[in-house]
């Protein structure tokens, strides 16, 4: 039997959504809608077959998502409410408390409200989304699906960092890890694509888009991941400065005067490949700025990949050895240009690209001689957030 | 012709030095002045054949040197101060301007002081025991040699952080790297132990104290370091943390309240071994703790040895492969444990440590068929400091 689940990812002035019909994952309807809170509000929701978009003022998220549910009622995408069979949410962050996708509850909720403190951004207009659709589809059972969750399987020498011990035990500064759902999804991917168990792999992602990470997954399991406390650290992003030495930090906030909140911008909003190029934050306008000649944007590709190279290489000794390299992400599954940069000059690691079937965005790009397989997956978070409704609300597998 | 050499390391409150024979390399005396500006202030001298100690008053650098040439001559040591033929000096901070030692004339002394604002803790103090011996030894030629000079032929994909240009171009903001002297050192000497070119070899240094950095030396240059803009990052050390998520500065300040001198004290001195461990900052008593069952110890021991197999990941992927991985500083020479948990499991690299050569610290500890060699070379960088003065001041190769 099939069931339509709705897979929710609400942010602090939009909401996006994909209506699947699962077990089959078949997309019946996607949509976004920006703007919560502004006069003009922008609605859109498309299905196989047409497009519906418009403006209207829509005061908040209950607002959001009861105009949401009206439309997929009245474009005749859902007869009534009672067609939803159930509805993921991505939540940003389940702390050391969600090793997995946990069912709605309410102390699921108090604990997502808990560990707001640690993503004080993300958690609080997750659990709004949670709220609105638990207070218009009452019946329907829910399931958080929790970002940090898939690294919960690292040792605690990879995720604990070497501050006085308290920071960890009163505060809970440790590395969680973010882009988990994805990270998940392309690994699994990538082991039903070559028929081996993913137990028996030894496994990078690279999920790299305007924020990237990436992870080493050993046995099926998460044991390391760039992204840390936060989702600031570890490789060059779009604005996002990546690890640096730590003591720049101090160095600028006294050289200029600059308060804690004006260092995270800085480094959050204003670093990365838009910092080191001066000409965007997106790796296709750094592109062509290289191309047409401009030093730092050419640099900033080269940056941006060689502290990629540097982080596989880390894993590669943590792993001892490596069996598939996957890209994923808007950069990941785009960009042969960043492809071929991170994988070159690899064959001492039985790895090399074939440049042909990489300007093809092809599913394996490995050269026929390449031991290491190197896969670009198109990630899919919608369709593993419904999954996992599947299995935890429903007790069914997907 | 031989030449007696002294190589000078000022600190703020103290003066070590060496007097050599060169080119010989023979060691005339050497010894070390503690508590300057205190009232019992230590003086230690030492030649192979006898030791002196005495506490008194010193009120200064200038009395600390001034003292130490009139023991050199009351201990008969040298006859007069004409015998000694040139005086190499230990600066911290070259910045851009030095990548190699230079002799000190008035250009060199304005640059290093225009360089303190770089280490304003380091070269105004190593600045100081140069003017003093130019004031006492006004006709012996000095050298300074830096600790960054090394690596200055990193590319600047190497030491260019993601951050807005403006902090590289205005405030030199970029990874400088230290304990160059050392690494070069080291790395030379293995070239001569192997009887091969250093040009011809891809090396890893780990050079690990209680301040820890590595080098990734090919083609003869440092290609990459772990040290950064400031000795704080790269791998844990004793008390200070290395590279950690960014974000977690501005979090504890906001958290507690902190300024950001308070931020750096706490990332420099209570982190580390000792803030994992809770014990100490000296790797011999978290040894001791872990052997007792103490599982922060313990947990301190490996990250120490994780991040900086993770950082040797990371340097292979740069050179393309491994032929020698190199040991030294206090831990690297003396400790067993810490190089069999560095190179655990590495035989996918060709890498495999023979563990009775290694529990005796002997020069080369790779099994015998280890494709990759793994010495243990103990660091001189006062040989270092001689030569460069032999070189540079003398104009004769060491």
């Amino acid at each position: 039997m099939s069931h339509k689940i709705m897979a929710i990812n609400a942010g602090s002035s939009s909401l996006k959504f994909q209506l699947l019909e699962m077990p089959q994952g078949r997309l019946l309807c996607q949509g976004l809608i920006e703007r919560i809170g502004m006069a003009e509000a922008q609605v859109t929701l498309k299905t196989p077959e047409q497009k519906w978009q418009e403006t209207q003022r829509i005061a908040d998220h209950r607002e959001a998502v009861t105009l949401l549910l009206e439309k997929l009622i009245s474009h005749q995408i859902i007869a009534s409410l009672q067609d939803i069979d159930g509805v993921g949410h991505r939540v940003a962050h389940g702390g050391e408390t969600f090793r997995d996708s946990a069912l709605v509850n309410d102390h699921t909720l108090a604990e997502i409200e808990r560990l707001a403190e640690l993503a004080p951004l993300h958690n609080p207009v997750n659990l709004l989304g949670i709220n609105v659709f638990r207070q218009l589809l009452p019946a329907t059972p829910s399931v958080a699906v929790f970002d940090t969750a898939f690294h919960q399987t690292l040792d605690e020498s990879a995720y604990i960092y070497p501050l006085p011990w308290r920071y960890y035990a009163e505060m809970g500064i440790r590395r969680y890890g973010f882009h988990g759902t994805s990270h998940k999804y392309v690994s699994a991917t990538l082991a039903e694509k070559l028929g081996v168990p993913l137990s028996a792999l030894r496994v990078v992602v690279c999920h790299l888009g305007n924020g990237s990470s990436l992870c080493a997954i050993k046995e099926g399991r998460s044991v390391n991941t760039s992204m840390g406390f936060t989702p600031l650290s570890g490789v060059m992003m779009g604005t996002r400065s990546g690890d640096i030495d730590p003591s720049i930090l101090p160095w600028i906030a006294q050289r200029e005067g600059k308060t804690p909140q004006e260092i995270n911008q800085l480094l959050n909003g204003e670093s990365g490949l838009l910092g080191v190029s001066g000409v965007s934050h997106d790796y296709r306008d750094v592109e062509q700025a290289a191309d047409a000649g401009n030093p730092r944007a050419a640099l900033a590709l080269t940056l941006f990949a060689e502290r990629i190279r540097a982080t596989i290489g880390s894993y590669i000794m943590q792993m001892g050895g490596l069996d598939a390299l996957i890209f994923t992400g808007g950069i990941g599954e785009n960009s042969a240009r960043a492809r071929a940069a991170i994988c070159r000059d690899l064959q001492f690691l039985g790895l090399k690209v074939d440049e042909e079937k990489n300007q093809h965005n092809a599913t394996f790009i490995q050269d026929d001689n390449s031991v290491v397989k190197v896969a670009v997956i198109n990630t899919n978070e919608e369709l593993t957030i419904a999954r996992d409704v599947m299995r935890i609300a429903l007790n069914e597998t997907a």
